[in-house]
C-alpha cells in the first residue's frame, strides 16, 4: 500500500516534534489539533513565535530576557543592587519571583560550566558579572545554581574570582524539601541537611 | 514586589497552553526554549502552522485532510471502492493505514452523535456518506468508530440510515488486545472476547 504523506502536515509534526519532551505521537496529536481550529488560531499562534522571538532579547545588565533595553529588575530603583543571585537559566529568575521573598537582582549566566559538554567559562555570561561585580555596590553573589557535579563547579569557579574582588559569596543551603517526606530523602540531602542543622 | 511581565513571553505561554494535554510549566518551558533557539526556527515553525492550515482542507470525497482537491488515497485506482471504512476523526485514518491490511477507502465524520455536548447528526459528515452510498459501487461500509456510547450510537445510527439502501453495514470486533494481559481486561471486553471466539 503506497505511503499517502500530506507534506505541509508532516512539516508541522516534524516542527512540533522538535520541541523537548514532545514525541512522535505528541506532535501528531497536537498537529491535527491545530488543524481542526479556525484558521486565526494557527495565524495567532505563528505571530507569537515569531513576536517572541523577535523582540525578547538579553538585558544589557542581568542577561535575562526582555523585550527592553534593561529589564524591568534591574530598572527597578526600589530592589536592592547591593546583592546578585546569580542563576544558570533565565527561566530560574521566575522561580525565585514566585517566592515573592528576594528584594535584590539578579544575574544569568546562561548556562552551567560542563566540559563534556563542551561548555568552558568562556562560553557563559561570566565576564558580564564581573564587570557588574567591579561596581563597588554590589556586596554579595548568592550562587543559586543546581545542587549537581556542574552546578556546584560553576558557583565554586565563580567564588575563586570574586572573593578577591572583595565580594561576599553565598551559596543555597542544602537540605530536606518542604513537605517532603525524610523516607524518600537521598542520604546526601540528609547528611546536608544534618549539617546545617538550626536550633529553633 | 511588581510583576514583570514580559509581553511576548506571556502571549507564546499562553498560545502553547491552549495546545491539548500542555498545561502551564510545560507551556513556559516550550517557549523558554524557542527563545534559546536561532531566531530561524520560530520562523521555520510559524510558517509550518500557517502553511498547514491554509494549505490543508477536507477531501471532497472522504472528508479527510488533503492538500489536494481530492486525496491520494480516494484518487488511487488500485483501493477497492466498494468498501468503505467510516472512522470519528481524520487522525484514524492514518492507525489504519498503519496497517496496510486494509485496501478500501475511507469516511470520516468529524465527530460522533453527542447529545451532551450538542453534537447531532447534522453536525457531523453523514449527508456526505449516504451521498457516496447512493453511488452502487458500495457494498460495505466498516463502522469504525470507538467503542464508547457516543461511538456505539453513532454506528447504530449510520447503520440504521445505511442498511434500507442495501449496503452491508459491519462493525470493528471487540476483544482482547494482541499482546494484552487477561489480568487487566475489563469484564466488558472479556464477555465480548468470548462472545466473538473462534475456532482455531
Amino acid at each position: 500500500m503506497a505511503n499517502y504523506n500530506i507534506v505541509p502536515l508532516t512539516e508541522l509534526v516534524s516542527q512540533f516534534e522538535r520541541l523537548p519532551g514532545i514525541g512522535k505521537k505528541t506532535a501528531q496529536r497536537l498537529a491535527y489539533h491545530i488543524l481542526e481550529q479556525p484558521p486565526e488560531r494557527a495565524e495567532k499562534f505563528a505571530e507569537a513565535l515569531v513576536n517572541a522571538r523577535k523582540k525578547i532579547h538579553f538585558c544589557k545588565e542581568c542577561q535575562g530576557f526582555t523585550d527592553l533595553d534593561i529589564c524591568p529588575i534591574c530598572a527597578d530603583g526600589s530592589r536592592d543592587r547591593s546583592v546578585i543571585c546569580v542563576v544558570a537559566e533565565p527561566k530560574d529568575i521566575m522561580a525565585f519571583e514566585r517566592t515573592k521573598e528576594f528584594g535584590g537582582t539578579y544575574h544569568v549566566l546562561h548556562g552551567v560550566i560542563s566540559p563534556l559538554d563542551g561548555i568552558t567559562p568562556d562560553n557563559l555570561r561570566i565576564k558580564e558579572l564581573m564587570a557588574r561585580l567591579s561596581n563597588s555596590e554590589v556586596k554579595e553573589i548568592i550562587m543559586a545554581t543546581n545542587p549537581t557535579v556542574e552546578g556546584e563547579a560553576t558557583a565554586s569557579y565563580i567564588s575563586r574570582l570574586a572573593k578577591p574582588m572583595g565580594v561576599k559569596v553565598t551559596r543555597l543551603a542544602y537540605g530536606i524539601p518542604v513537605g517532603g517526606d525524610l523516607e524518600y530523602a537521598d542520604e546526601y540531602t540528609l547528611t546536608r541537611a544534618l549539617e546545617g542543622r538550626n536550633e529553633i
